[in-house]
């Protein structure tokens, strides 16, 4: 028996890290209530009517009881809330060195008193996200002094929803816009989506998928758009669609989308004019052109930067951007895949108008375990370059495994480039601080949907969250989010926050050890992306299939990219480049990333390439083994509901890190011929069934 | 501002109508608590367990107060809740002559104590769900003496659910099923959807779509149906599955799906038999063959007998059944469509296997706002025949528009059919008392999906409800289910329950008015089947056209079922068809579906047919508005949130309800040339831009 509706209900997830329970210290809550006793909060908007009765929920919620608001009397406010020009004059003398930034906020003391301030409403808004957060996470605020900014200007998530509620890659149910019923029902989902995200500081939507429907742009669309994003405004957060590059043909009845023909121009000119005239504030397109069959400006010749400097120009006036997807590659390049979109966007540096940004996946392939950091980032310097994260777990277990992603987007936004000496961390191109750009922007790729915990996954809430934190600070270390996530969702329990901060750390480094360790990729089987297919030959576009990535024959196994390879190496800047190119140099973990190696080939602990390789897939299945035994100890600090539902994903990840294992491992070994490693498990089933395994209804695709 | 998760989310519609609230009612709640101080609970059982835990939720949330359970100590109970078999010995004499029937339960008094009994544990658990709405509609519990069972064997939900987790005329999101993650993970909201079915007598689901898929029947997942099946078994349900009659060739290999055909039936044995092994209390198959293109015997040659005995036959040794859908019509049968049911089952009346059930809809035609009811029913005496009701709103206004269907389930169950006399209500053809049959059977399309309140329209609810209510008892009266409902689900207060039970069942009427008054029917626009379209008439198949259907032309409008006509009124019993066949008899609200009448016939009240038709458009938008000003009233007694939610429902129901009023006017008149009556508003917009609205991405298709 699993348990009941009226307490399973509170534990669906759909709080998420935003469930304000009760302060469980005594001490830490006694000394929040003496400090806590009313709060003078001034100003009048619906931003600041959000934050108030936000941080009214808050209080009353974390210290157990009803907290006094005011907005006239300031005398016994133990908490002070205004935005700097509605201070008192005295707090404000007491402030005015202290230089907030756009969108940012400072909570410090005045007399003895907090006092949260911002130069706009949404900074507010933030602000009080952020104190709830200390108290949340049972932070002193005693000596409060914190002056906090986004470090990114447009921190956006990518929907890639379709018109039909189905969503590409999406594991965690249907779409949340309800287009059938808009513009005139507003589902209290949009409004609970939104202070979600205005809780972790994300600023824009694009609504619809990248491989995009022109319908989105008819007037009764639009009609609908303008209902989401009156709905979301409130919370500082803006809309974007995906704008499909024919559109002109398909729904403005023009013979072209040819960028450079004057009508086509006028167009999307009127095209946005109409947008605006219903969403003054809308935040642009986002636009995957002349990939994966997607239309674009080379169906007429035209470059990338005719078509985005078209759309860019008319949008110029309303203050959008276009964000302009690097994602590219065809099937007429017999060139490494990896290669192909900064061969050919890097040449087209400092063409772009300056209200395009180049949106680059986080690594040259798409979306792996592990990737290094795509060779554009650093690049560009003449371009505004936008991170691409994807938070939805394509290629990493759907919403089945356990996987926490910032530690992944860590590693990639510390990378450093070298592209202007050392210390051009990938973060440093984002924020747009190392080419000094006047916009920046960072997109993920949403995993949320219609699943009562939004994610599928209750622990891909923290993927979602992570997200949010690294696009306000993409200096955080994947540790702090890890445990600040835990503490505001589950417990502050030092026995509950210290084992599963590690797991969570953990986890990453799990699955690439259990799919595609040592620098191996795309190993996925075909369409779903889900369980392993090293095996898969025979599609139709060479670098659709598997062994166009691994090369495992009877020799060795891994992609040489180094100079007697495909020289995608040669992209990256020179100490970068001479790193990966030398084996002895080159991070194990990217090892085959970059070089074809014999199975007898001997690493730097003195093992074989072939056993090292069992030995990564089992250490992959040991840690999920791992993590499953640390989760069962954590049930004094869970509710047996929400324990139970982990517990029961983490068998079927332990399964398929399995499945991952024997799959992976029977395949090579058809090539190597090499017996398996003693410290590896041996392999459940025969290859054969393996490979026998179909599954065709898999969700996402 | 709408609000914040914390209240939103209590206020979301997950917790239907059982959200136990504390009685409200000073009175009352102290002669409750009176009356309940502690329970005294026999036996150990899931489902005992289950009925227990409810019965503690429900008596602790309700009275506010934690009530005493005991299973040792009988003393001083205030109620006693045991099987008949466990009851002490003198409680068992006392209610000896009580004749507890199958599934169902007694609820009395012993010695001044309540007592809940049963013959099996399920009953236990259907009276405590009983004893709970009791309560819960705040009614007298000092003099209860309450026999009570379900008068239909098999009470089934059908999920017309795809593997690819969409549904097929689904308007509340996506399919409860999550495919991928099962056999191992099970989502608490499967258990939360067995409670809730179980609350109402709700025995059986279909899980997959009529227009079937052969995967389902595949070894891996009969794993993932078995393990619904354990979720589900506790709470009395069984599982069933569609079967599509091809499945032999496409997942068995086989190259005919012939029935007559050895090979065929040992597959289906086969097959069947794997089933039972993993759910051993499977309930049988449900199909829909030779229908709308799918698969059946007649490809063959052979007939549906032919086909639903194979699979009977398998069946019979492990007590399944084959519900087998007598929904058929065909573009090669030039006659009335509304007639080929009839003409092509009732001849095979008695050849059926006694484990089969022919599965026939409300109406001839296809689930419109009104149908006279099926002149199968009690026209195939030899055969049990099960009501196939349609909960989803396909041609209702999906989960946008407030329709109330237990009133036009009622209209139905309560027809007569005159086959045995006066007196055949088609409750009793249902029932199988009419014609004694050893089985019964009852399936309502289910409108459930991954929405937060599980039906898309909060009132969309009831209709969940009112079935279950009807499949357990098919003579209950609408209002009542209304009443209960209301009361479970938001308020008991008088002032409430009044005017909103006035609402729901005026809502029926109204949608009948605005959409399709008069007997029209299928009016409504292609393939999605939302809003009118009165004017197509190009469909390949002359019987999907709404033309075909209305028959307007200049002289007048209807379809002529009459002898003159088509003579579809021929298949109903004599008394039945003469009163159809007479223009001064037949019930005006089916007069065109019968009838094709001149523009200037006159109605019993004088008016014209033309007028009379307007005037009714215009009655459908009135009670639409009038709907809404009850609602305006009722703030005090519903939460904010909710409020607000059905106000933009009732807004946009109003508007369409208009929009229905001035197409269809509007067409008709192109052929009436006669002017509007004066009661009726004008159109606001031309037929042309009626005729202009799309609708590509409308849900459910």
């Amino acid at each position: 028996m699993l348990g009941f509706y009226s307490t399973a209900f509170s534990q669906s997830g759909y709080g998420l890290w935003l469930d304000y329970e009760k302060v469980n210290d005594a001490s830490i809550l006694s000394d929040y209530q003496n400090q806590i006793r009313s709060v003078y909060f001034l100003g009048e908007s619906e931003t600041l009517n959000l934050a108030r009765e936000e941080l009214k929920l808050g209080l009353n919620s974390l210290l157990g009881s009803s907290i006094d608001f005011s907005s006239t009397n300031s005398n016994n406010a133990s908490i002070t809330v205004a935005t700097f020009d509605q201070l008192e004059r005295k707090t404000q003398r007491k402030l005015k060195k202290i230089d907030i930034a756009k969108d940012g906020y400072y909570i410090g003391h005045d007399s003895g008193k907090i006092v949260i301030t911002a130069k706009e409403d949404i900074g507010i808004l933030y602000g009080v996200f952020n104190f709830i957060r200390l108290l949340q996470t049972q932070q002193p605020i005693d000596n409060l002094a914190i002056l906090d900014a986004p470090k990114i200007d447009l921190r956006i998530l990518n929907h890639w929803d379709n018109l039909d509620g189905t969503i590409e890659r999406g594991y965690a149910g249907k779409s949340l816009w309800k287009w059938q019923k808009l513009p005139k029902y507003i589902d209290q989902r949009y409004i609970d989506y939104a202070r979600a995200n205005a809780s972790i500081g994300i600023n824009g939507t694009v609504l619809t998928n990248v491989n995009a429907n022109a319908w989105v742009l008819t007037p009764s669309y639009i009609d609908k758009v303008a209902a989401l994003a009156d709905a979301f405004r409130p919370y500082g957060i803006k809309v974007y669609l995906t704008a499909r590059f024919s559109a002109p043909i398909e729904i403005g009845g023009l013979s072209t989308a040819d960028p450079l023909e004057a009508k086509v121009q006028q167009w999307w000119k009127t095209k946005i004019d109409s947008i605006y005239a219903k969403i003054p504030d809308f935040g642009g397109f986002l636009v995957k052109a002349n990939s994966e069959g997607q239309p674009g400006p080379q169906n007429y010749g035209r470059t990338h930067v005719d078509g985005a400097n078209m759309m860019a120009e008319a949008l110029e006036p309303h203050n959008g951007v276009v964000l302009w997807r690097a994602f590219v590659y065809s099937e007429h390049d017999a060139t490494d895949r990896a290669k192909q979109a900064y061969s050919e966007f890097v040449p087209m540096d400092g063409k772009f108008k300056e209200n395009v940004i180049v949106q680059v996946k986080n690594g040259a392939i798409d979306f792996q375990p592990r990737e290094p950091f795509h060779p554009i980032f650093g690049a560009m310097p003449k371009t505004a370059l936008a991170m691409e994260f994807q938070i939805t777990q394509e290629y990493l277990g759907f919403s089945t495994h356990l996987v926490f992603l910032p530690k992944l987007y860590e590693e990639v936004l510390q990378a450093d480039t070298y592209q202007q000496g050392k210390g051009s961390l990938v973060a440093k191109v984002i924020d747009g601080s190392l080419d000094n750009h006047k916009i920046s922007a960072i997109s993920g790729v949403s995993n949320i949907g219609s699943d009562l915990n939004w994610t599928g996954h209750p622990f891909a809430q923290a993927n979602w969250y992570g997200y949010g934190r690294l696009a306000w600070d993409p200096y955080l270390d994947s540790e702090t989010i890890a445990e600040q996530w835990l503490r505001s969702t589950y417990s502050n329990d030092k026995d509950f926050v210290k084992p599963m901060t590690d797991l969570l750390i953990e986890s990453r480094e799990a699955v690439v050890n259990y799919m595609t360790p040592l620098g191996l990729h795309h190993m996925m089987d075909t369409d779903h992306h889900y369980g392993p297919g090293p095996w898969v030959s025979e599609l139709p576009r060479p670098e659709w299939n598997p062994t166009y990535y691994h090369k495992a024959d009877s020799k060795g196994i891994g992609f040489d990219r180094t100079k007697q390879g495909s020289d995608a190496i040669a992209q990256y800047a020179d100490p970068v480049a001479k790193k990966f190119e030398q084996l002895d140099q080159v991070p194990e973990n990217l090892l085959l990333w970059f070089h074809h190696l014999p199975w007898d080939y001997t690493l730097s602990d003195g093992k074989t390439l072939w056993n090292s390789l069992g030995i990564h897939y089992q250490k992959g299945v040991d840690q999920v083994r791992e993590m499953k035994k640390v989760w069962e100890q954590m049930s004094p600090y869970v509710d047996p509901i929400s324990h139970k539902e982990v517990s029961m994903l983490l068998d079927i990840q332990l399964h398929e890190a399995i499945w991952w294992k024997d799959a992976c491992m029977l395949y090579f070994q058809k090539h190597s011929k090499l017996p398996f490693p003693k410290a590896m498990e041996k392999p459940k089933h025969s290859l054969k069934h393996y490979k026998s395994l179909k599954h065709p209804y898999a969700p996402g695709i």
